[in-house]
């Protein structure tokens, strides 16, 4: 395809009755993959969710159909269900399917549903792995998922279960797994989740930023601590979508913000973990 | 810039001075994201370490300086230290560096250290996220690192400290906190892990799957128990760069194998975790 935007490559050729499943990313268009790019120019159909940023669509085959799966026409939305069944048939009558899902579709996605339902019903597929939010989202808030001196392990949790509610999860056994805990789809139940982490041991003036809407136009960060985050977030109207970091990490931010350094400012704290050079360590 | 082989968009400059630290993935050239594509077009100097596809460097500015920092002439690989140490006067000269890591550089890669380091010697930074291999890794052996009847939380541990260890840690908490363990850099301590995860009451039995250069040419899969993990890894040859996952979501990889797929397999079993059609849950 001359017309492709890839560079010089051996890109694979999507097939009729075959589904891609592809990770868009957190929202910034530049943070596609090249194989998500090469997907969107040849799918006759992109099936996508509410987190994929408009923008991206402006790069598909212009012959492809969209599908708008996060809302349709205000109804309320699709039930996995209809989803992956909307799926299989798409597939089933021959077409090229881009099913495209924000953030990763195997991290906290429901991709994984997705993709064993196509299986079941003789459906090939593809996957593609997409910028995760827990990871990419928070480096757009200058926050390092690790830091040597921070955590040598990492937790995500998701903020709710299938019917809303913080999940049935071992809550001590995560507080006292990783120094950092990162938080999908938090906000509903913040008050609940950071209760059970103090309830556990985490400190009430640890350190938390909520990322809302990252790696967009639109991205706010609100930095507050485990005791205030819930309130704060209400006070600020910082809701979903949105990404919660629990742990030092968060703090690391007053140094690696290099959103405000591309705005003129200059770091807030270069050392704000007081350890030193970090050459050194 | 008209041969950037980028879509249509308003792509950032590098300014000279500089720093971007960008993932480059695991290993896949098409999992580069855009920005990151961008970048390698404009970068002066191209820093990267052992783990980055050298196909991605075709993609490079012609001129660009390219540093392999991952070996040096058959020397022993630069400090810490000395890499940080470099980016900065590389910085100071008025070159657009691009730091290549493979990867994210945030995930157990050192990147919070290096961004830390130029900050302090007021440097200016650029984060661009990359396709960390404990998620698009594990998705390339058809592994979904969170599914929901498996999992409602995930933890990634680095398999080693500064010191070569396996990391002082909470195993019991992190044994009984999530469901699925990914573990990084594990092969040369898996013994000890396995066995800590084992005696805080992981079950022998539990599946494991090896992923050893995952996502390229050469990716090689290993499907084990925890038991018998670093056993088996020995015997099979697999070792480094790999990647591990511990918990009922390595058994997916029977139903969703997409590269066997691609190879006109079909599905070992297209339910391996018994629960029944996908699409009802």
């Amino acid at each position: 395809m001359s017309d492709s935007n890839l560079p010089p490559g051996d890109w694979p050729e999507m097939q009729p009755g075959w589904v891609w499943l592809v990770g868009a990313g957190p929202g910034d268009p530049g943070l596609l993959t090249l194989h998500a790019l090469n997907a969107l120019r040849q799918a006759d159909v992109i099936v996508h969710d509410a987190l994929v940023a408009p923008a991206l669509l402006d790069w598909a085959n212009p012959a492809a159909e969209v599908i708008d799966m996060g809302k349709r026409g205000g109804k309320v939305s699709p039930t996995q269900t209809t989803i992956s069944r909307d799926l299989v048939a798409l597939a089933r009558a021959g077409k090229r399917v881009l099913r495209l899902k924000g953030g990763d579709p195997f991290v906290f996605g429901r991709g994984g549903e997705e993709a064993q339902t196509l299986v079941q019903h003789d459906v090939p597929i593809r996957i593609v792995p997409g910028i995760s939010a827990g990871i990419g989202g928070l480096a757009y808030a200058g926050i390092p998922v690790t830091h040597r001196d921070v955590n040598a392990s990492l937790t995500f949790v998701t903020g709710h279960d299938a019917k809303g509610r913080a999940p049935q999860l071992d809550w001590p056994a995560i507080a006292r797994g990783s120094a950092v805990i990162v938080i999908y789809m938090g906000m509903r139940n913040l008050a609940e989740i950071s209760a059970k982490l103090m309830g556990a041991g985490r400190h009430a003036d640890e350190p938390v930023a909520i990322v809302q809407s990252a790696s967009t136009p639109d991205q706010r960060v609100l930095e507050t601590t485990l005791a205030a985050c819930a309130a704060d977030a209400e006070a600020a109207d910082i809701g979903a979508p949105a990404i919660v970091c629990v742990g030092q990490a968060a703090l690391m931010r007053r140094a690696l913000d290099w959103q405000a350094m591309l705005a003129g400012e200059a770091p807030r704290d270069p050392d704000p973990l007081g350890l030193g050079p970090a050459e050194d360590r």
